[in-house]
């Protein structure tokens, strides 16, 4: 009884959204803050999404594209770090340096926060001919910036896990073209495994990688009306080759220097899935995610328990494909245990008590909308597979609502203002002008462009003027706080 | 053209086996020194036998033992290294530390040479009650150890990768069994993924973990009679649970101190699956850790390359499962192909020409013997199989034979000199005391003891005394030099 006391989320999500998700996080079990200040330990359920989100990311990414998978140093030389400038000028307050007396090298090695150097250090030696290209890596591993900000689990920590995807190119054309496949790849991941719409498009100058031409960027909007970026893809253009004397002999005979990308994504994707489908009773979980897709409960009573337990691992057995979790312990009430299994997202419940045995049913409960049915025996191998493809849908759907919900188009700072109060994202016809991105975020709390989208009609743009500077229109543009 | 200054093993095995396993690592292309000194790069045909190993290792032993994955921060405070002396003490020459001027915290970081104290720092919340015990949890990650001594390509770097399982439990013999389970479930797949055959024993107190009650080991025996430790399995008693305070409420409803054990194997793995099967070729692989099983090869003429391509494309359809390549590439010939693959260690090679195609068959090539055969079209899929197994059986038996010829048993020093002389490991009757082992260590230039074997007949020790020192025989004690 003595668990009784921690369970259950004490704030809702409408009223105080930090606190709400702090406790979805920490009382589902997914992950806890680490006695390393700034850090967070994954727990087993945690770590089971990111298990899902690399499988799906080997088998639809890295393997449809043509990448591999390698493993490069944790450690950065300062030297390579400055051999190009902007990145270097970008990462450098966020970099945790290993002591001298320890590298006895004269020179500090940085605990890698992105590995474009160490990596591109070795692509130098790889790449010597147009038949080494292209040049696709990814790289599982973890990073590390030393952040001053507060520690929100999976959303802001010093150290977290990431994929980084490192491509070379022989043309400039075929790198922008992967550059945005690899958003629009991730766009889907998080449509189809995560359930997430996000808003696609291009960084501003001043928001893009530190050392690339252009970042394009997927971001989620929180229920608060926050964009969380979730996923960004950097055309490199050819800055780093030249930095790290990367080149190979053209067709043409002639030495070439080639055209890169780098592209990634991380634990963070994890918090935004507890932020947009979670609600009051805990975690809820896109069926995709979700180790266990269901939780048996039977319904106990002592003349019927056999029965009724017989049957219930009958079921079991059938759902195995659904790696299902059978929660017969004694010592809880049914009811205890559905609140239990709810905190912690299991996408479906099926009761099971005497009366189900007499009528050859059970009770299938969802998640996300506590809808309850009754199916007979022989047909719920097929519901269930129909309600998690509905569990996902609906999710989706939902969140689609939402993220359209939030997002207003301005013409005047006055409606800008008002909206961004409202918590609303803005989209706006803007200038375009890095002064007038800085006075914004300095008038408005820290309101910061998230990206151009793609493919508008530019006719939204013409005769529109900058609703903060007054200045010609150049682009459309979408600003939000942000986490 | 270029390429081919660069194929082929220059050294033989058995005149240069640290030059020749070098080469081989490196031509193969499954790694390489990375500019950061003391580290390797994991290139992507290295990956994926590491990935193999993962993929078998979450199947057949984490699953299997109801373990879990989770992530715990690679930053270590220099506090909780201290809480277990010995341990401490055992770690500190080797720990790369963090920047005071980064952590801000008046306390050094350590970067994770191992996590048992940042890990129980966490159990000691997570346990409470017999109820959440066994605790049993594994972890993928990188570990850092500050060495000193010459790199050595997956045997010996400043960062390699590895899992470390971590379990706790009620009682002492639990925590005992489970200890020498996981150290027989290496064993086994030592021997049914890496082909590779063990000695499995306990370390004496000189070389068992720091802070273990004892550690059981498994041992590969290389070619040149160096031992590689590749694999420990630490009951760690109460050690630890005493000093980072974890303790469970048991069923007398008494406060009560777990024992916990802790385990681990790393990339050091695939420098023992290269050193003790490939041969003056390249690179040789047991089939369950090949990516790619087989490399088809087509013998091109141009009135009939079309035909036989044809042929070689369907062949490469139906042996999908086993992730064929088809090397159809112009400019180089078969016999440079052949070269070139057998390098790369792909376990089968088919070859087909028009002649072959005349005759409705193949020919099928082992990597490991040479060995050739004329294999019917329609019988292909089923003798790839086939081969396969036999393959991997082959490279047992014959790394058994080796280990088995290594292994000599000794009763006096001069026995005992003359054998390590000979690249021998040495068996004997030992006293088992820690003086002896530091002496006999000097007098040989580095011989340690490598482990006691599980359950040998203790007859074998009655009436024996120590080789070197003559004190009574308490023990059976391999010795050799090692890795």
């Amino acid at each position: 009884m003595a668990k009784q006391k921690n369970i259950g989320i004490s704030v809702k999500k409408e009223d105080d959204l930090p606190e709400w998700y702090e406790q979805v996080c920490l009382k589902s079990e997914l992950v806890e803050f680490s006695t390393v200040k700034g850090c967070m330990v994954i727990k087993p359920r945690g770590y089971d999404i990111w298990d899902s989100i690399q499988n799906y990311f080997n088998k639809n990414i890295i393997e449809k594209t043509g990448c591999k998978n390698a493993y490069f140093p944790l450690f950065v030389p300062e030297s390579f770090f400055k051999k190009e400038s902007k990145h270097a000028e970008g990462f450098n307050p966020e970099v945790a340096w290993i002591d001298k007396e320890v590298t006895k090298e004269g020179e500090r090695l940085a605990i890698r926060p992105t590995s474009e150097t160490i990596i591109y250090d070795s692509y130098s030696r790889w790449i010597q001919s147009y038949r080494d290209l292209p040049l696709k890596i990814n790289q599982w591993c973890n990073v590390v910036r030393w952040e001053t900000q507060q520690t929100k689990l999976f959303i802001r920590s010093r150290e977290f896990l990431w994929q980084e995807g490192h491509c070379v190119y022989e043309t400039k054309e075929e790198c922008n073209n992967e550059t945005l496949q690899y958003i629009k790849l991730y766009e889907k991941l998080c449509k189809e495994l995560l359930a997430i719409p996000v808003l696609v498009g291009i960084k501003t100058e001043k928001e893009k990688f530190a050392g690339a031409e252009y970042t394009s960027t997927i971001e989620g909007i929180m229920p608060d009306g926050k964009a969380l970026q979730m996923g960004t893809s950097h055309n490199l253009g050819q800055k780093f080759a030249k930095a790290f004397n990367i080149n190979f002999l053209g067709k043409d005979e002639k030495l070439q220097i080639p055209w890169q990308n780098s592209w990634g994504l991380s634990t963070r994707l994890i918090g935004g899935v507890v932020m947009t489908h979670s609600d009051n009773k805990g975690l809820v979980l896109p069926p995709k995610l979700a180790k266990n897709k269901l939780v048996i409960i039977p319904i106990l009573f002592d003349d019927t328990k056999e029965e009724v337990l017989k049957k219930a691992n009958e079921i079991k057995q059938e759902l195995d494909m659904f790696n299902p979790i059978l929660d017969d312990h004694d010592g809880h009430s049914p009811g205890w245990k559905y609140s239990e299994w709810e905190l912690k997202g299991i996408p479906l419940r099926i009761e099971i008590g005497p009366k189900d045995l007499e009528k050859e049913h059970v009770v299938i409960v969802k998640r996300n909308t506590g809808e309850k049915q009754f199916v007979k025996f022989e047909d719920i191998k097929k519901q269930v597979s129909i309600l998690l493809t509905e569990i996902h849908n609906e999710l989706y759907d939902k969140a689609k609502n939402n993220l359209k919900e939030k997002i207003v188009t301005v013409d005047t700072w006055d409606e800008f203002v008002k909206e961004i109060k409202n918590k609303k994202v803005v989209r706006c016809a803007w200038c375009g002008d890095t002064e007038c991105e800085l006075l914004i975020k300095d008038k408005t709390n820290g309101v910061t462009s998230r990206c151009e989208p793609f493919n508008y009609d530019k006719k939204e743009i013409e005769n529109k003027f900058c609703p903060h500077c007054g200045k010609e229109a150049k682009q459309i543009m979408y600003f939000s706080k942000s986490y």
